[in-house]
This record gives C-alpha cells, sequence and structure tokens, in this order.
C-alpha cells in the first residue's frame, strides 16, 4: 500500500495509518482529568499536529520521542488547519519502518549522476592520480556512502544524495574555468574537488535522521578525509603504483585548506593556485545553492525580499520581477457594516 | 518545623506551608470570568508551577513579583508534574524571611577551606607580603564578606562560599604547579591569587539575591580589587611595615591583567611570569568547575553531549563511557493495536 | 469627529469607532465550534489587544494583515487590561485613512526648525557652497522629503521629522564648536552636515510605515547621498556658478566617511579634520538622542537601570538620582492568612 | 633611434644617451671635498645605479626628484653589477619624454581584447541592457580610458591595459559558468563585470605614473562606478529608451557589492545570485592572476616557495615540479687552502 | 649666555659650546686606524649629526648613551647639512644641566591656561563636587604636577603643558555643548573631564625625557586616576562635607569608560550620557590636535596629502587649497649638455 | 682539535682554523678596485664578522651563502669588537661538517629525560592506552625523532632536545594537577600531552638547520600528528589489542584542539576537560619558557623592562629587584676640557 505522506493529508474525514515520526509529544489533561496525548507527526514530506483523546501514561511513556510509531485515525481540523485525530497507536516495529520516507532526498538521479562523475575522473591524465581515482571506484562501501551521504546538516545539498550532488556541480563547472585559466592542473583540481567534502561520510550521519555523529564533532570532515586520503595512498602504493609523498602534500593541503581561512575551520590557509579556485568554487556551489533554495522556499511570494537569512547575515533580494502586488480592497466586503 | 524545600514537594496531597519567593504570577480569568493567580515559587532547591483559584485582583497585586510570600495549600499534579494547589497566601513579613533557605550554597566547608587558605598563607615568607596578608587576615568584615560571596553571577563557583572555594582551588594548584616551575615567585602568585577576585565582595550583592551592584557595574572588580588594595597597603605601611612601591605595582598588576586580554575587560595585559601563570590558572579553574557542573547537570543521562553551552561556545563532551541507550523498543505495547 | 488613539481606549465599556492597523489577526474557534477573530489594532499611540466573535473565514479573508480596517465596537477587559470587543469590521477605504494618525510624529515644530536651519544656511560664506545651498532650498520637492523623513527605521530620531530634527542638532553643535575649534572650516562643515543623511530620504519610506526601500537595501543611503549630490553639482553648473571638482570631491568625502569605519558601511575612513568632526558630532547626537529616549521610556520607574539595550550593548544607568522605591510591605495584607 | 632600456645596459664601456625617471637622487662630497650626485635611474624595464662626478649644486638642484632627465654616459661596474657613470645631464623637456617608455604595459592585444568584449556584449538580450552599453561604447573618451587603465596601482593587473585585460577575463569566466548555473541572469551579470572597477579611469592616473588621484582616495571607484552609472543611465533615459528603476538599483548593487565585505570596502553586502557570482570571481581573477605573477618572478628559480607574500598573507607554493637544486660543492675550490 | 640651539647652528665656521644630549654615539677607526667618535647631538629643537676626530676609547666610553655632554666645538659640513666638527667634550655636571632645554614645551601660557580652568570649575554648583574640586586646588603638588605633564609621549599633546592645554580645550568644548545639550550634566562632566587623564602625573614621566613610568605599564592611567580619585574622596569626607558613594560610582566610571572601548584599554564600557559625551570630545580632541600638528609639519608643502599616519591608519588630506607646484623645468638648466 | 667557538674568538692575533656557517657575504672593491669579501661567519653559539681581502669573484661565487666554509685566519678588531681576518678559505666538504656544531642544543640530558617520561608512561593504567604506548617507545625511528627535535623554529624550546623537553615539562605539570583536579582522566591527558606535538617531527626539518619542510607548510603539525596516530591505531589492533574508536577520536580531538582557537590553527574547538586543560598547560609551558629565556637574554641587564616582545606583544617586566644603575658620573672624565 502506497503511503500517504504528510502533505496529503488535508481532507477532513480521510483515513490515516502508518508510520510516522513523533517530533513532539506531551501528555495533558482535559478539564475532566482525562489524560490525552498532544503530538507532532513527521515525515520527509512535513509535519501536522495530532491529538489522541483517552490516552493512559503507559502509553505515553511507550512512544519514543523523535521515534517512530504506527498511527491509525482520522483527518481533522484545528484553527483552519488540518489536525490527526489518533484512534490507535504503538511504537513501530523495525521492520515496518522505511527510512526513505523519513529522510529528505534530493531531486537529482544518482546513477547518472555518478555515471557522469566517472566519465569525468576518467579524463584525469597523471598516472598517480588515475590510480588514486580507481581505489576510489573500487571500494564499493566508499562510493555507496559517497552516494548517499548529504553535503551539510542544513546549510546547503541538505538531503540524500547532496554530496554527491554537491561534487559534480563543482567539477563541471572546475571543467568550464580550466578552459579559461589554462595554468590551473586540470587532474590536481578534480581530486581536490572528489576529496574536498567525502569526510563528511563520516562526520555526518543520514539513516535514521541527518546529524553530527561523534567523531565528526571531534574531529570534522576536513581532517577525516586526511585520515581516508591516506588509506587510499596506502592502498594506491599496496598495489604497486607510485605516489609521490610530494604530490599526496598537496591534495592534503586541497583538502584541508578548502575552507579558505582559520576562522571556517580550515587549519592551512590556501598557498596554491588550485586550493585557491577549490576554495572559490565550492563556496559560489554552495551559496548559489542555498540562495535558489531559500528564495524558492520563502514563505511569501509576492514579496520582493526574504526574511532575515542567517547564512547569508541578511536578507536576500529575490528579484524585482516579482510581481508584488498591492493589497487594495477591489471591493467593500462588510463585516457588519 | 524544618522546611519543606520544593525539590521535596512531589506527593500529591502533601500539606504545604512556608515561605516562597514567587518567580512568576499571572492574573487569569477562568470561562465563567472568576480571577485566578497562576505563578511560579522558587526556593534554592528549585521552582514548581502553582495555582491559586479565587483570588482578587487585590490579592494578586499585594503579592510582589521576585519578593516573598507565605503560602498554604497542598500538592496537586497537572501535565503529570507537581502543582502547588494555594489556599492562602499573604506577602511575607521580613522575620519569615530565612535568606540561606533561597541561595544556593556551595558544597565546601568553609571552616575547613579558610584554615587551609590560612596555613597556605602563613607559608609566605616575604616580609612585606606577610605584613599585607596579616591585614588581611585581622580585617573581620572583609573576612566574612570574602567567606561568602560567591565567585560569579552565573558563570561558575556561583553560589555562597564560591569566591573561597575558587580562591583556594587557585592556591593549590599554584603550590603544585610551583614545585615545577620553579622560577616563579610563589609568595606574589599566592597573594595575587587571593586577591584577584576580591573585588567580587563589592561588584557582587548576595543578601536576598545574587547580582551585580551600581558600583560593580559601574566600576568592576578588577578596579575594586585595586582600591581594596589602596586600603590594605595604607594599613601596612600605617603599621610601621614597610611596603616597596615596586612590589605594590606588581601586585595591582596582577589584579589588573588576570583577565589577560583587553576584550576581557583587563586594562593591562599580563606582563610578568606570575602574571600569565595567574591568568591561566584562574581560566583553567572556572572553565574545570563549569565543565563538571554542566556535564552533571545535564538533563539527559543518556546522551554523550550537552546541549548547546553559552560559556563554551558549544556543546560539551560529555565521555564515550556514558551507556547510550539505543531507544528499542523491547516489547510491543500496544495503544489500541 | 476627533479620532480616539489607542492609549485612551482604558474605560470598560467606552464607544470605539474609528479606523485602525490590523497588527496581528488569527482565527479560531470555540469549544462549540465557531469561528472568532483574534487581532491586534494599532494607531501611532500604542496597540492594543481585540476579539470578534461570531467571525466568519470570508471576513477573517478580508481583513488585511499590516492593513488597514474600520472597527466598531466596545472597550472589555481581560486579564486586567484592555480589551476591544469588536462588533463591526471592514477593510477601511483610502479616504478614510489618515497615515498621521499611524505613523509617530516628532516633538518639535518643523517650521521653526526649517527655518533656523535656513538661519544657518544664510550665514555661508563660500560662494560656490553658497549656490549649492540655494540649489536645495529651492528644490520644493526635495526640501519636502527632507522636512517630512525620519531619520532612522528604529535607532534614533525614528518618526517624521526625525531627519530635519537631527540634522539641526548637529548644526547648532557644530556652530558651538567651531567657535572653540577655529581651525575647522565652518562652511564645509555645514554642508556635509545638511547632506550627511540626506540619502535616507530615499533610503526609507514613511507614507503608510517606517521602513526601507528597495533602493535603500541594495545602495543605502551614502552612496544616494552622492547621487542626489551629482544632481545639485549638475545644477550649480548649470546655473553659471562654479564648483571646483576638488571642493566636490571634499564634500562627496564627508558624505561617505561619516560612518568613521567600514564595518558601520563608509567605503572611506575619515581623512579630513571636517570629517572626523562630522563622524563624532554625528554619532555623539544619535547616542544622546537614543540615551535620553530609552531612559525615559524605560518600564520601570524605580530602577537605576535600563533593561539590555541593544544599540548600547549593555543596560544604560539612568542616574542615582532616581529614587528606588524598596519594596517592603507596610501594612500587612491578607489572603486568607 | 631606438631607446636602450635599463634592462640592456649591461655591457661596461656601452654608451647611454636617453631620457630616464630620476627614482632617487643624493649629494655627495669626496675625501677632497668635491660634490658628487649618486642617483637611481629608471624606465619601466627596471632601475640602475649611476653617479655623476664633478657635479654642482645647481645642477643637483635643477634635476627633479622623480621627475625626468635626459642623460649621457656610459655603462660602468661597481659591485659586481651594472652602474652608469653619468658624463652629463639636464631636465628633460616635455617633447622628450615618451610616457610609454616609463609605465609598464600589459602583454595583451588592447584591440583584440576590446572586439572580443564587444562580441560578448553584443549577445546581451535585455533591451535595457542593451540601450546602456551602446551608450557605453559610443562614449569615446570613457572606452579610450577603459582601454589604457590599469586594474590596479600594484596587487594585480597592475599595467596600462590591465583594466580590460581583467574585466575581459571575469566576462569569460562567467560565459563559461553560465553554462552550469543556468539560473543566473547572464545580461545582468554581463553588465555588471564591465561596470565593477570602471570607476578605476578615475580613482587611478595613469599618464606619468601609476597612483591614486585625489579624488580616488577620497571617493574611491566603487562609488565613483555608481555615478558613472547614473550619467548613463540619464544617457540611455534621454536617448528614448526606458531603463527601470528596479533594473538600475541591481546594477548599482553589483557595483557597489563587489568587494563582498565592509572590511574591503563594499558598503553593502552582496544580495543578489549575481552579486554573489560576480565577487567570487573577481577575486578568483585577482588572485590567479597574481598568484602566476609572484611565482614566475620570484627572485630565486631553485625554491619551492616564493617569500611572505602580503596580498596572500604567507609565502606560495610554486609547486613541487620545480627541480630544487641541493647546494653540494661538485667540484673543490681552493680559495688559498 | 643665552643656549644656541641645534635648530640654530647653521652657519658653518659659528662656534658651540654648551650642554647636548648624546641622543646616538658610535666609535669608529679611520683607514690610519685612529679612533674617531661619530655621534648624534639633541636639545629640544632638534638633533644634529657630529663628529670628534682624535679621540680615545676612555672618552667614548665615559660619554653616556642617552646622557648630557658639554660639547665644544664649530659648525662644519657634511653632504650639504651641518654637522658639529667636535673639539671637546666631557659628561656634564647636574648643574650644568637645565632639563627645560631637552624637553618639547607647549606653545600655551600656562598662567593663564590654570586661571581659566579655576574659573571654570567655579561654576560648578554641586556642593559635594565643589568640596572635591577644592581639593584638587589646594594639593600643591598635584597641581604643580597636572600643570607640567605631558598629555601623552608621542600620540598627541606630546609635550610639557600638555595635559593641563588638553583637559582646559575639552572642558571649553563641554562648556559650549552644553548650551546645546541641556540634558547633559554640566557639573559631573566638568568634574569627569579634569580627571579622565590625570593618572598621566603618574603614567609618564617628564623630568629628562617623556616616557612611561614603571608604574604606568603595569597600572596605567586610568586605574591610577581611579586611585587618585579614592585619595580626594577620602580628603572631602575628612574635611566634613559629604560625598555619596553613588555619585563617586559615576566619577569613577567617567575616568574609567572614557577610552571607550574594551580594545583601547577601558575596562568599562560607558554607560551613561556624560561617560558617552566625554569618551566623545576627548577622542575629537586629540584627533584635532594631532590632524593639524601633522598636517603642518609634513615635510613636503607641495603636496595635497601626508605621508602614511600611524595613529590615523592613513595619509591625511590637507586640503584642495593647498598650491601645488607642478615641477616643470622653466628654463633649461645644462649640466654639460 | 676542539673547536674554537665564535663567543671565543675574542682575543686579537688568535689563530683561527675551522668549519664556519656563511650568513652573509658581499664582494666588495677597495678604492683601489681591488675586490674583497664582507661576510658574517656563524656557528651555534654565534655570529661574528669577517673581511678577506685580495679575494676573487670566482672564489666569491664559490663559497655558498648559508653554506659551509673551512676558514684560516686571525681574530682583528673593528669598531671595538673582534672582525676575523680572512687569510684563505674554500667551501667545506661533507666529512668536514659537524652539524651539531651549528645546531642549538637545549641544556637537558635527554638519556635523563626520556627514562623520565618513560616511567611515568609507565604509570598508565588503561589497557588500550598501554598498548598504544608500548608502540610508540617501540617504533625506534620516532623514539629516535621525538628526542632530537626542536619545539619549536624559534618561539619557545627552539633547539635540539625542545620537543622532548616540553613534553616532559607539560606532563609533569599535569600530574601534578591531577592531583588536585581529580576527576581529569589522567591517562587520556598523559597521551594527548605526548602526542599533541609529535607532528613536529615531520613538520620541522632539524638536520643542517632548524625550518619547516613542505609537508609541514601544507599540512601541518595537528594533521600530520592525526595521521601518526592512525599509524599507532593500526599497529595497536594488528598487535590484536583492543583500541574503542571512540577512546582513539577523544585522542584525536586532544592533538587537534590544542592550539584552543580557530584563530591559531585548531580545526576543533577544546570540547572535553582533558583538551582543556591541554591546551592550558601548553600554552603556559611554552610561554613561561620564552619568558624566562627573552628576559636572561635581554641585551642590558641594568634595565627593568625587556624591548618589545613580538611573541608577548609587548615590553615583559623582568622584575623590580633588577638593580638599575642611574647614569650618573662619579667622577668627571675630560675629553679636552
Amino acid at each position: 500500500m502506497p503511503r500517504d505522506f504528510v502533505e496529503r493529508l488535508t481532507t477532513p474525514g480521510q483515513m490515516v495509518e502508518g508510520v510516522f515520526q513523533v517530533a513532539e509529544k506531551d501528555l495533558r489533561t482535559t478539564k475532566k482529568g482525562q489524560f490525552f496525548i498532544s503530538a507532532k507527526l513527521r515525515d520527509r514530506s512535513g509535519e501536522v499536529p495530532a491529538v489522541m483523546w483517552d490516552a493512559t501514561q503507559a502509553l505515553f511513556a511507550a512512544i519514543p520521542q523523535d521515534g517512530y510509531a504506527l498511527v491509525k485515525g482520522r483527518v481533522g481540523e484545528y484553527n483552519g488547519a488540518p489536525q490527526i485525530l489518533i484512534e490507535a497507536m504503538r511504537p513501530a516495529k523495525n521492520s515496518e519502518i522505511h527510512l526513505e520516507d523519513f529522510l529528505p532526498v534530493g531531486p537529482g538521479d544518482p546513477d547518472a549522476q555518478m555515471a557522469r562523475l566517472k566519465e569525468i575522473h576518467d579524463s584525469v591524465a597523471r598516472p598517480a592520480l588515475r590510480a588514486f581515482l580507481a581505489e576510489f571506484w573500487k571500494d564499493e562501501a566508499l562510493v555507496a556512502a559517497f552516494r548517499r551521504a548529504p553535503a551539510a546538516e542544513k546549510l546547503h545539498h541538505a538531503y540524500l544524495g547532496g554530496l554527491l550532488e554537491h561534487t559534480l556541480s563543482i567539477s563541471e563547472a572546475a571543467l568550464l574555468l580550466c578552459q579559461h585559466y589554462t595554468q590551473l592542473d586540470r587532474d590536481i583540481l578534480l581530486v581536490g574537488i572528489l576529496w574536498h567534502d567525502i569526510g563528511k561520510t563520516r562526520e555526518l550521519h543520514y539513516t535514521e535522521s541527518l546529524g553530527y555523529t561523534d567523531a565528526g564533532k571531534l574531529v570534522g570532515h576536513l581532517v577525516q578525509g586526511v585520515v581516508m586520503l591516506e588509506e587510499k595512498f596506502a592502498a594506491v602504493r599496496a598495489s604497486g603504483a607510485d605516489f609521490p609523498e610530494e604530490l599526496a602534500n598537496v591534495v592534503r593541503h586541497l583538502v584541508l585548506a578548502h575552507h579558505g581561512t582559520h576562522e571556517f575551520g580550515s587549519p592551512k590557509l590556501p598557498m596554491t593556485a588550485e586550493a585557491f579556485t577549490l576554495h572559490h568554487l565550492d563556496n559560489l556551489d554552495a551559496k548559489l545553492h542555498a540562495f535558489f533554495r531559500d528564495v524558492a522556499a520563502d514563505a511569501d511570494p509576492a514579496r520582493r525580499w526574504t526574511g532575515f537569512n542567517r547564512m547569508f547575515g541578511g536578507a536576500l533580494y529575490k528579484g524585482f520581477e516579482i510581481t508584488v502586488e498591492e493589497d487594495k480592497p477591489d471591493e467593500e466586503l462588510k463585516g457588519g457594516l
């Protein structure tokens, strides 16, 4: 049975049955002293308030906060918005939970994106870097994680597949720029782009929800990325290929310096042309993604500015071609007058 | 009659009679148009919601916000937590208020701590500094204030006795470090430690509640500490002992420079070995105290990280040996299913 | 019929009829399932909660959020404070809206202020600057906008007439200081003062409410002021008078540098004596205005400190001559005891 | 007669006759008490020390410091390096001075660059922006200045033709990126790129030497660029074409925000996607130009790092493929042993 | 015999006899192996190079570096500038040294300035502050030090009498501003102005040379000023007058907060209207003094900009009315051509 | 033959023969046109000027700048200080160069220090950390490098053996502090101390001179330390012992966070009690070492302050017990008078 996502639970009277994440829960008492549960149910499409009358303390305790529950009920209405009236509820069994229903997923086609990235990597000419990329592509666990991971918890590309999308996007931009800035070392730049955020596969967890792992908070994806480099350098050398230590330092530097300043957590400032280029391309790609996402998501389509945006430190200008409707009452509505 | 502290008001039906601070108060009306008071009652052990039905506007106005009230009633329950049902209430008389019931008190034994500090001071050898310390110990008002004052309003050692505890703790640490860094002038360092925060006896008020005095806000404990130094230097010299002006400058400098940077309010940066040492020991003692306090107080014992901590600018890692219980439903609880 | 401003709607039972801005509106349902509207009504004197029972969804939708409505009803009471009971309501017609009722107005007499400013300008001696000022005074639209504009959205002189008041105030202060610092070029300084914030006539809108225009957000009043300078330089030169480019640069510099630092948005740092003087006088005038306004407006007249003040980054000291009443219950109020 | 540039004055005995800039001059006396002049002579290819024996105080005074002198003499040698032995010298007449000999010139072909830029501009589709560009191209004085101006005094593209080269380079990069980031408004971005540094034609002087004009120091190229925009907006509108004020604000914003932060002198932070893109492309183009220039110019070809580089705040890594010669004495040179 | 100051030692052959400070000294050997001393001699009017042939190592050692020497000789010339040919020299006796000859002295008349300051103080009305000022004026040692001290080592008013001049200048400016900003407490402001830099009498030494004392470096004039306040508060109270502690805190605050920010060494930020005003007046007076001094002292009268100025972080614009002479050779000077 | 170090080359006429580093070299010509070499010779004890008359261009070119030369000559004198008169010189052969003569060596006994560190490590109780330390101690190459490396190029412990000395010193201090702060995990702290700077064995080179390696500049000792951790974690696990990943993260964090702030290059801020403690102990140990070194090395023993000290951002106060000799001529030395 296809799942009814929250965004579609809009018709009063509509039946509801399925597994939801319990984003909030509260045990309250009616005037008559009976317990009821007020909650918010969530899946990847959104969140909806819910109420269960005639609840018990034991049931309330059993429902895990931020965990999953199997819910049965109907769509009701409260303050002009949908509210789920829960008739029955219990903790969900693991076999009933489909994580894809609860995590945001990016818009792209991962198969096509991976194929295009592979194609780009096949154009790398330096033997040492070709050997390095070969080790990446044959590491199935890493490739799978890279394909699935988000690029961030919140800031940009914050959904499954976001790391791949972001990495591929910068790679495409770099290929174009290298046509113009011909002094750049295209091969080194492409390897730096692949690896710059690969530590996010370890910095973030993205099975039940998006968030930082303990290792991510204590070590961080820049240094985790360098540790993952060492694993691959060792593999390349174990395979009999040469990977000069000087080249290894340059690649390590690309990963460590890509945030551009100490303030943003880079232990080293960019000192090579490719490191500067990676830093600017990464920054521009993240900002353009967030800009167009936040402009598209802005609550009020009739205004030219978004609200205050924390990432950008101000409101964003959506453009002057937005049609701003003037609020003029074109007919007189009488409310008793 | 021993007082029932808030932390022990947990049994529904339990009788309540005593003086509480009124942390919040709100006059509301029932559906039927009758006034009732919603409030929070507080003492040093915690805070509990309370409600008084059948209240009047006059009574509401008479109860001082953040002041003390004599309350009579019973323990009830609301949303699964205790709530006091107030039956009668009036402003407390001064004679009924015991301030110790409302201010936090440190865990240590002040008598033992003062004795230990005295013992440490007795080991000071430089005659001028011995004479100085003698003036401190014979100033009964100052000694009493020093023994009672908190070390801060909120950041660390924020309870009665905190200044003594913090000062003694740094003194012990300094004695140990001086065994290793033998070039440090142990006597000067110990006097600097005693005096570094002594201005807090004037910067803070700590009789009814903890907070900053007008003088504290306008002048601050660093400069207040120097003014208090002048009083003692004068006393030493009046007593016939010598206190060289050069030594006086060094002690003033220790007090003024102990915050380490202009940004944190020191008008002078540390320029002597003892000033650096005092700054680091003070900083470390305050942070370790706050770290272990905040980790211990963290609401959720099953998580490895505290919430965002403003003093540290991030979450604190409580350690990997915390047993994190996985939220897995081990038996099926049916809520109607 | 003279309008009853919000600040005078305090007597239960008092009739209410007039146009108000609808600051908030919310459609809710009673226990019995009937819709009612909860709202806040506002004019330049303040804001009051309101409720309309027996509302419809259509009426709710017709009332513009932040727009104007004609309201009929009575003053009621809720939680001890006035609440308007709306009996009838509809969107206001343009002809019914008097914007002066909704925008804050400064305390001064604009006619007298303009006359005084003109008198000051008449004392300017340099021919080029006299010609420049003449172009200002004969530009009726600009003079009208300058007379009506606020000096800021919130920080200081944030009301109609504020720009004039602030500009005149600095001019007076500058005249006085020039008596003492005789090396200052009084004429250049006075022209710089007139023009330093004139871009606010374009940066802000102040017809229906105070706020930033799109041009204000994208360009800003410093650069808008320079663009307005160009218009006047062209007019002076078109009139046959000479306005040396060197003098023009000095005036442009005064406008661009008056915020004093890059951090506050000046693209150039002050490099002339007049630029330093303008920066300090502007800053001091704004701060003193805000200081005395915020001290006067502080909610609690019995305290010596205001609450945390964002503009100043701390609490303000209202002075020690404030009579702080000690909260001592001088008679015993019995609440059942 | 083709000029002998300084870089070619290397053969002892070689005749020298020509106009040089006098970078330094010093009047000294020999042991025997006779005056001589020690000086440095300069043209766009470099600088060489010079000495004139048997000089007089009058001649010394007549030679303008940093001005031009006609010099006659021979190449000599001092400390193993060339030194000009001046036999005769006088201030140069204006007709003898060819400024191109003294200013650095960029490597590109301005005709080809202008043609390519024109071609790019011809691809702009928005009518208002086409009309704007038409006004630029028909303003011969501006086009000539734009073609001749440097992009900076020192930091990057600091030679005649640098502004054109830098502007064209960013335009090419933008065209490429717009293939990938298709949501960007290509036309607006191209106009912003053309105008972002156009104020440098007024901020810098570049006839006798490179440096800042008074207007440049007092106003700056960002605001000068906006003032130049106004001139062209007026021309477009005077020509009968429409240039919406909303679009004008967006273009002004691109110019004002292109430095990216207040710290670097932008009075407004970027708030549109095109503004972010322009900021990053400008920054990257300037840095890559400076990076490759400084690496190429580094004094010691056998080292992998440049010296400390002020623009980048550190040394630059020239790459590991530099052959670093180890300093090993391969044969024994005897100096008396 | 009136002293010949360095600035007047310009005529070759002129006799020299007097005491000079020895700013530099160097023992060298001639080609023939004989010792000679190269030195710089200094008094308050300037500095001149000197040479003594036929010196001995013993004499060289006896002349104190930065101390005073009695010198006898003649004016010679070297590289077109005066040079003293020392014929005899020995360390000066204390009785021969007139310190006023070596310290810079301000341009004002201290008697008149003190009288004017007294007149201003006589206008103070609050009894407590009148009593305070009385204690200042009757402390002869302090009054004498205040009259003699400089206001800074280098930044502004860096000469004997500078503290008085600066204090009086701000007082005059404050009197004027109080006519306009009538809400300011004129009496408190005047006392704050008197005391804001009074700690400089202890922070600086100014008998043999200008510089910081040990106490000045370790404690600083802000806190030294507060310590000096305590001495006077005690004296006022000892005299039987009342000086409320609340008022004392406000005066202490004025002294401590007058640098305006932590960054510039104020342990407290301004929190009263008078504290803001003092901070701005102090800053403006210091900057205007330094601005006009540095513009007047600029080496090149024909340029519109000073060199880089460290206090202001840039070059200062001297004004467009400077006549900049174009360096054009108006007649042809032949140097052999 | 024992080497005569520079510090002992003080007697005119003394014979010199040995290998020196050539710190500076300059080819000059005498009046008569003959070449001579002016140079500075250096070993670990200091630096001395030298001159070689009758040199040739070929010899000059053969002597490597900053390399080693075998020098034969005598001690002369110039300007009252020793100068080497070189009679013969040639590049040194590798076999003649003893690097220990040219690199600074610490004052301690490395054998005793290593033994003490081993003893401390033997007290570690956690099995995983014992296994980790065992891997360290059996890695002979690493142990040798750790024993020999400096702790910095210049800032503190900048000599052979400095890393060991600094690491041991913090370890001792930590042992003492753990007696007082008993909640600290002593074992984790000790391992963090051992490893915090171990990356310096790769960040610095210290065979011919002290300096940064390419890897050090591109990667840095924090991340190099983490990479070295991975090598040892792998070795521990390969040996069959358990090293929990959670513990590994905590150790990585100690290494990465020990600089305390992003500004100083830590990619992570301290989040554990041990990380705070390590940061403060490291900082204090480095500062105290530098403080006492710079005070001891200060050129002028008779002054109470060092010169401006870059590491501390100011002058250091050497203490008031320094006997400052007043420069008073106690007998009259006549220089011809």
